[in-house]
């Protein structure tokens, strides 16, 4: 296996992208990390050490254009997301890419055109990071909804809040909740069910951080979504529960339901004189989802490996935008909207 | 205490009748059931041997005009509830009845009128049968809403559903899903967020059975709901729970959650070789409520006695009605209904 | 039915007593609870009054010998249990009596034979009131095991735990913790299994209260027993468990395991910043228990009603107090003690 | 931190030694392992390659003398153990070596001897590998009982199942249930109390395999433990579960109790027509205590890095087999042993 290790560069040495550096070096034998780039180039020396990384360099260009380097992991800021992409593919470079591609849907279909030009003849690959997906949790249940151990889906409940909310700079540049923090949930919604959404409804609000208001945010929000199977959808978001974070789905389909609960540090329950009680759940999304980041990766690097499917597709990287801006555009209007106007806006001249 | 005991009559023998008969003779010791009134006047013989009321009849105006009977318990069928409020509220008894008070607001708002001219002077009392306020897990959560346990509430999720249909001609009687099923989770959303829904938007269909499809029904039907503080909620409700009767809630507020769970048989848990099971929850509302059903009873009684405010108002017996229609008719146009629309119509001339 | 409800004599009016009264007349209705006696006559005359309880008396042969009565439940002190048992038998009353029988065999014995003399030729019932045997938690083990959903029987762990000692009076009156409270647990290991206790050992002490221990008693013991049948049991017993009354069972078998919980008064989860919590179990064993000690009592009027066998024998009443006894002995004694020595000091001259 | 990683020698390539070559390598930075040694020479070639170590050899005493070695990890056969920490002891190296140190007292003693004598003066450390402590679950029980988030402790209650017997050879060369299995439950149970124990009882037969009956050997166990502090434990093992590894343990103490659940592989409750049910506990001791092996090494890495007392001394290594051999002579001679029996045994001539 090393002498055929998935040679791969690594863009971006921000949180995320040490995260998966460490994954690749540690934990993903058929990975082999050769060079990190980041416009800082402190961050990129800082993570080479810290990992053993035998390279970096503060121009990604020059990582992209490393003959050695077969496969990319881009973790820069969002806004740079598409453009890489394209690059990355007309050097035939395999990629990964942390969601979302980008923010609005000429670039995103730019950037997908571009790969699926490169690609002819070389199958590259374009996997999109929605680790949840790889979550133990979230894939039983769609485990059950393939093996119909519930019969066939009927309603799904998707609850998925933060515990505090990122810093106010984060928000005024992420996008907006749906498009920052939803969108896992749009997401799961589609790979849990196996539809496509057709309509939304939101309601949403400024409940737990007028600053949020301020800038133009909202910190609560519930969405309704019919999918074309006739599957209806709520998922509720939160930028603030005060025990931590809270990732659960519910289910019920026409023989039974299946639903998950967060997970914990420990299983210890504890009686005293006042209540029956646990420790919160696991704090957030790095300690929650520490094996889907890997198993995500894993995937990529086997898809590539054996020239399969990548499991998150570039269609799974647009959907979700085209449901964030059908949902952001609900609330504008308050009313719901189709997903078919969404494209249809877009594709205007 | 039996030198004073509230005498009262009981209009309808059917299922639910005969349980509050039951409860009203075993369990609450403050109250004296006199008679028993049915159109079939050997449903009416029946429930009086079977539980020593110690007279029958087949025509409730008999009953409403025996002198000795304080308070009725109206059990009939719902379109005979509203006239009969009346003519109780005439005759100057108190009235306990059975939700929902009719299926249409002139014909409800005529009847708490009556109540309210009959009672001048002499306060009359109406309460309403949602009995799943009285529940222990609702009424919990109510409780740390009151002492702002979880903080300020600001997302309300509602699991309601059944374990199978009624028959088919039940449901075309009923009124619809909305008016005969959610009506008791829309009077929960009111009850445990303390504030009054302004906004409702439906999503349903018939998943389950197409029968209900064909008599006009849904099976299966999602609502949202925005209230005056801001609060939003969602119910959902499914004629068909393979695994029974499940009637759970969630709420979030700024200092924390709480949820409740569904109550079982017993709390055995079999670990074997292919899983870690229990027993299926209690199957429906007589195992699940009894307890709520005999104390709803209890607190009409002693709100007679007491003189002091029932817990479940005309108030209270006629939201859930607005919210039903506001629902159904989200449901037909496939947009936000505001409550004050259904308002609106009903007052026009 | 109420033309044969089965008459019967209440013997002691104190906290079961009171107890049992209300579920006869208002849970019972193939009951008819015609007296109550204490010697204190005003606790009879207000038992009387509550529960309307035709007739009262301070003299309990009154009682026995009062024609129209065909059946009585012992509650008076412990003491005065055997002898009421054999007047009782003598004047041919069928009888339910509170556990124990007595607190030594002769005793026991005796009671038993003269019940067994008197019944010859007319069935008469002696149902000894260990309720725990019908608690929704424990009949599901039983179930279990009589269904081998867990294979056979290999281990076997009692947890039963107080919330708080009872006065040092009543602990001093009791016979101890062994024939007192473990008695319980003994009875219920020998239902759940099946078989036979041959061996038991016992480490006990005083943790919780030293008054305890200056009164000759001990509030905490673990006793372990072995079954004819090879299964191996550990009962726990706390006179003191600072979250409330604890009542849990663990059974391994040899295809599985089974495990109850304790119950609680709601179902509802608190989660805020510092952890996720839920209410104490209900509190002790009038909450815990209510349902199952209708059901003993049920259970004893139907094996009258059809003369068939009652589910808690005089042999079920004595069996649990030589385990005490042995339990005691191995405590003093530090040795496993095998249930065959107790039975051979008792037989000695 | 690469600089002066600790450089380590792994003696033994089979399951425990793969696996603490594997988080040698990819969890634990502040390590090195340099050399793998096992009689086997294929199996040290294996792990050298699969763990990328540098180099191998069959004879351990190579790796020993080898001078860049600073650390062994002792993972041979039990019977080795004790010869190879005098070699490792005398040649100056930091021991981490599996449980049991050995069989029998004498040999242990001997070893435990030489490891002081060659530590004079170099603060050589000895860790034994009883890596429960290190897991989650029970460090939060250690934890609670530290911070008397329950009271002193007054009861303790460990389950210890395996979900299917080893290998008839296995069993025979195990040195019993007592030193190879539940020696893990009595280090557990001093390591939960913080007191030592002074006498055990106990009861024990072949229940699921005859084979290991045929054996010399028991596959199902209770021991009771007698603390010096009074405090009462009872520990169960059964070499079979049918629902898997099941590893929990509860304790009671003056002001509440704390109890700990098995770990599972994914917290999704699944609800059709015939239970609720969720998937078994994770397999086998790989699975449950994966983090807990990672960090007991760690935790020595640091000892031996920092200078400390290791977190399992050699005396914690030699306690539990004294607590095995007196649990086995309890079960042969049938009555309670005190531990100070059985190290006088060993001291005489």
């Amino acid at each position: 296996m090393p002498a055929n290790r998935l040679k791969i560069g690594l863009i971006g040495a921000g949180r995320i992208g040490s995260l998966h550096a460490e994954h690749l070096v540690t934990r993903i034998p058929a990975a082999h990390l050769l060079m990190v780039a980041d416009t800082n180039e402190e961050a990129a020396r800082a993570c080479a050490e810290r990992y053993t990384i035998p390279s970096f360099t503060c121009n990604y260009m020059e990582l992209l254009e490393h003959p050695a380097i077969q496969a990319v992991v881009i973790c820069s800021s969002t806004a740079t997301h598409a453009c890489i992409i394209e690059e990355a593919a007309q050097l035939g470079k395999h990629i990964f890419c942390e969601k979302p591609i980008a923010l609005d849907l000429p670039t995103i279909d730019r950037a997908i055109a571009a790969v699926e030009r490169a690609s002819s003849g070389r199958n590259l690959k374009l996997q999109i990071g929605f680790n949840r997906r790889f979550d133990a949790n979230y894939r039983r249940v769609r485990q059950a909804v393939e093996r119909a151990e519930v019969g066939r889906p009927h309603l799904l409940h998707i609850t998925s809040r933060d515990p505090t909310p990122p810093p106010i700079e984060y928000i005024r540049a992420s996008g907006g909740l749906f498009l920052d923090m939803m969108i896992h949930d749009f997401d799961m919604a589609r790979f849990l069910i196996g539809s496509e959404v057709e309509e939304v409804f939101t309601l949403a609000g400024v409940m737990s951080d007028p600053a949020i208001g301020e800038a133009g945010d909202v910190d609560t929000a519930v969405v309704m979504l019919r999918f074309a199977n006739g599957v209806i959808a709520t998922i509720n978001n939160s930028r603030r529960a005060a025990y931590g974070y809270d990732q659960r789905v519910e289910l019920l389909g026409s023989a039974g339901a299946i639903s998950t609960d967060n997970n914990y540090p420990n299983t210890a329950i504890i009686s005293d004189g006042r209540c029956v009680r646990r420790d919160l759940p696991l704090h957030f999304f790095l300690e929650r989802y520490t094996e889907s980041f890997v198993r995500e990766l894993s995937a990529f690097v086997e898809a590539v490996h054996y020239d399969q499917p990548v499991p998150v597709s570039a269609q799974d990287g647009r959907a979700p935008v085209v449901m964030a801006l059908a949902a952001h555009r609900s609330l504008q209007e308050q009313r719901p909207v189709r997903l078919s106007e969404i494209d249809a806006i877009y594709s205007q001249p």
